[in-house]
């Protein structure tokens, strides 16, 4: 044990204000000081350096490969997250948010060492409103765990990412799925956020138990967070709106001669007005596949790709994407949300094959920008992480870039939240020079 | 006009780069060479000093009172916007962009003087994509302009504030209206924005070109200027979701025997999943009538409150706004976006009268702080403005002010962006210090 405890305040010691000489004991001191402060927050049961725990921690469902943290905490509240973060922002450790691992790009790896904060203690469904539509979770509730509770109510929460992932965690990743054409995505259903940042201090986006269903109340601060993959803060609450469970729903599975004659048909049914909330084909049963297929050959991987173009560029698209995955040798089925513009290759990569990874990483670079080439982008729902940092670039352009680490260095000047994801280091170019 | 001229930079000369000592020239040459700036970009008419220009420009619908720029600058595209802005930029003058002068916040007055940005002559409708149902607008085109473009396309643009405002204007304030519960509120319906900054730079937040339905790629930079009130930047162009008109929209006004009973059908038809596109009670109509109302006697000024509740506190509030109006010698009617839980009382004041005014002031901040003990907010889709900023602050708590203000502070260092709108001042205790 005592090896892993070193690597605790190594990995980030350059900047660390403990006093880091090479006097190992007093190394090791300061090393303690921390641990048994995170001790005295979440308790002894809520510390925990053993490395099967740590490995969980330091890896999603994705390719990316496993980046454990130095340790893992488990607080309980609110409080507990604000005081372990405080510790973290003394002592310049990095804060990994950690909400069922689901994600799929590398969103959890702690590529700088530092502390993760698994959320999964935290699991109470909170001031549930029917009659407003609208519930308050913390971070631990997942969106089955949410949608088996309010089964009695006619409610449900309709955003649907295939897995069975927290709802903070979907905030974070600005999540949506199958469902996401008539009900919209995270950024749609998000009323509030309750966010402890990297100091400890806690934000409540839209204002502190507010829940109107609309608000034009200042800078949206709710929708930052939204999507921003734990480099801002740590969503500790999330207020989300409800809906009725459709008296009647009709289902249809049609089959069309070729992918023109489905998007067509898509923009048909749009350009009607009717309510349609998911148009897809059926990519719940191929993921499923996928997932199956992998869990059955333990030692592939599964990577998906995720990019997202205007309505009439799909068919063009897929079928240069057929004939890339031909030439590539590679296999990867396609399943669509055809209503958004947004697909995914499910690819099965054996990990011992490194011939095939560089593959699969040179076809999935081409795809995305494929994508940008016709006004898309390369992550329409699973976010930037790690893998897409240089695509995000050139998808938005320098500029924008420099407002994002503009916004990042505002809400977390020592860039202790989830370092490394989104944005490719922050020694670029402020903003605004010599003001 | 010389007089005119002067007012030009004393307005903010404490900070500005030109030498204003005592000397009158010099002071007379520096307005006269960001004059012929001006002129130079946007060409002899497309700079005005005039009183009525001036004042016209001043005011938007809201009782708020006249505060005309200094100058008035009629750009043509993106890069005049961008040139006017570098001037604006190297001597410290103020930027305050107006649309159509819809709002009802007092958003375009210059109240710290300064150089009004008139979009009107930009009014091209551009890239219209009816197979990807989405347009691209510059800032001149207002939503009845876009409809009427799209009559023969099947399309519309469902946004609907009742005045006939820019759509660029709407998303600067977070429009909504009328068809917010179906089809959501600016905030939903904006794909992509082309923002010059006040240096003159020009962003466009999700990426150049780009119109995905859906994208998770990095912060959320396009909703954090939706609502930003002309303070982070001044919107070019505007990419927006279409929808295809209903084929079949059945219109069903109803009477209610009590408020009570209205909130409860709305929540019953909410429930069973039913696609509505407006529960109003004809507020329309009560808004027209107020216009005319207003239009008839001249000496009178509009004003309306814009609270949002959760859906279920609405019997409660309306019944004790309606007391509250009794008591205040006060009439206003009452008309409401049901199923979002915001409504508007719609009162006529008599500039001439302060203790009228006063009532009216009164009796709407008590509003105000009705709505937030009820977990509301101030304003559903007006925005802040000038009148709100207390409010805001109330209703937000003061991290998340700092937050705002460390936002705009990364944006626009030297607050020349609207300033004095939504925040009230800048001289706020940094987000975090010693950083
Ligand atoms: C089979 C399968 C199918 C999928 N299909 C879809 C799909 O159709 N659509 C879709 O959108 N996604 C899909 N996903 C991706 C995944 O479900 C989402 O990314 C999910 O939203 C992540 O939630 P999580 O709780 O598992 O987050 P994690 O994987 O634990 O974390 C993801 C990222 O969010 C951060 N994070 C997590 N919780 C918090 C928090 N409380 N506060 C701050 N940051 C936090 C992490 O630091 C990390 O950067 C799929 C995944 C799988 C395995
Ligand atoms: C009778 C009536 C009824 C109304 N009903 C509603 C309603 O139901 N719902 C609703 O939401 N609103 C309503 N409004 C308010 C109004 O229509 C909106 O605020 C409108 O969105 C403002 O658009 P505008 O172009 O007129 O903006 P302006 O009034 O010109 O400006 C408003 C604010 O936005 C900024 N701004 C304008 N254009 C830009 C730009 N291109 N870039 C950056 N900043 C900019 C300005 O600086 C200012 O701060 C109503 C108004 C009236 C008169």
């Amino acid at each position: 044990m005592a090896s892993d405890v070193f690597v605790l305040l190594k990995t980030y010691n350059n900047s660390t204000k403990v006093d880091l000489t090479h006097d190992l004991s007093a190394q090791r001191a300061a090393v303690d000081r921390v641990l048994s402060a995170f001790r005295s927050i979440c308790g002894p049961d809520g510390v925990s350096l053993g490395e099967a725990v740590r490995e969980q921690h330091g890896k999603d469902e994705s390719v990316h490969k496993c980046r454990p943290p130095d340790v893992v905490v488990f607080p309980r509240c609110v409080e507990e997250v604000s005081a372990l973060a405080k510790v973290c922002h003394d002592h310049n450790l990095p804060i990994i948010p950690f909400g069922t691992g689901t994600g799929l790009e590398g969103g959890v790896g702690a590529v700088k060492g530092g502390v993760c904060f698994s959320l999964r203690n935290m699991d109470q469904v909170l001031d549930l409103h029917p009659e407003d539509f609208d519930v308050t979770v913390e971070p631990g509730v997942t969106r089955k765990a949410l949608n088996a509770y309010l089964r009695d109510t006619g409610l449900w929460f309709p955003v649907d990412p295939g897995a069975d992932a927290s709802l903070c965690g979907m905030a974070a990743t600005s999540a949506s799925g199958t469902n996401a054409v008539r009900y919209g995505t995270m950024r749609e259903n998000t009323l509030n956020l309750e966010v402890v940042l990297s100091d400890g201090r806690i934000i409540h986006t839209a204002g502190k138990g507010r829940r109107p269903r609309k608000t034009s109340a200042g800078y949206n601060l709710t929708n930052l967070f939204v999507g921003s993959e734990g480099t801002l803060g740590i969503i500790t609450k999330t207020t989300l709106r409800l809906y009725g469970i459709p008296e009647a729903m009709v289902s249809a599975v049609c089959s069309f001669p070729s992918i023109q004659a489905a998007v067509d048909s898509t923009v048909q049914i749009l350009q009607a007005g009717v309510p349609i909330a998911r148009i897809g084909e059926e990519e719940r049963e191929k993921l499923k596949i996928i997932c199956d297929f992998k869990n059955s050959c333990e030692n592939h991987d599964a990577y998906s790709t995720d990019v997202c173009v205007p309505l009439s560029r799909l068919p063009q698209i897929i079928v240069e994407t057929k004939e890339d995955l031909l030439e590539s040798r590679l296999t990867g089925p396609i399943a669509g949300h055809v209503g958004d513009g947004n697909f995914h290759c499910l690819m099965v990569v054996d990990p011992n094959d490194p011939d095939e990874q560089h593959r699969v990483h040179l076809f999935a670079e081409r795809l995305a920008r494929r994508a940008l080439a016709m006004g898309g982008t390369c992550t329409g729902e699973h976010g930037v992480g790690l893998g897409k940092r240089v695509l995000l670039q050139e998808e938005v352009g320098p500029l924008a870039i420099q407002v994002m680490q503009g916004l990042k260095e505002t809400l977390d000047p020592k860039n202790l939240m989830n370092p490394g994801k989104i944005l490719l280091g922050l020694k670029g170019k402020r903003l605004f020079l010599g003001v």
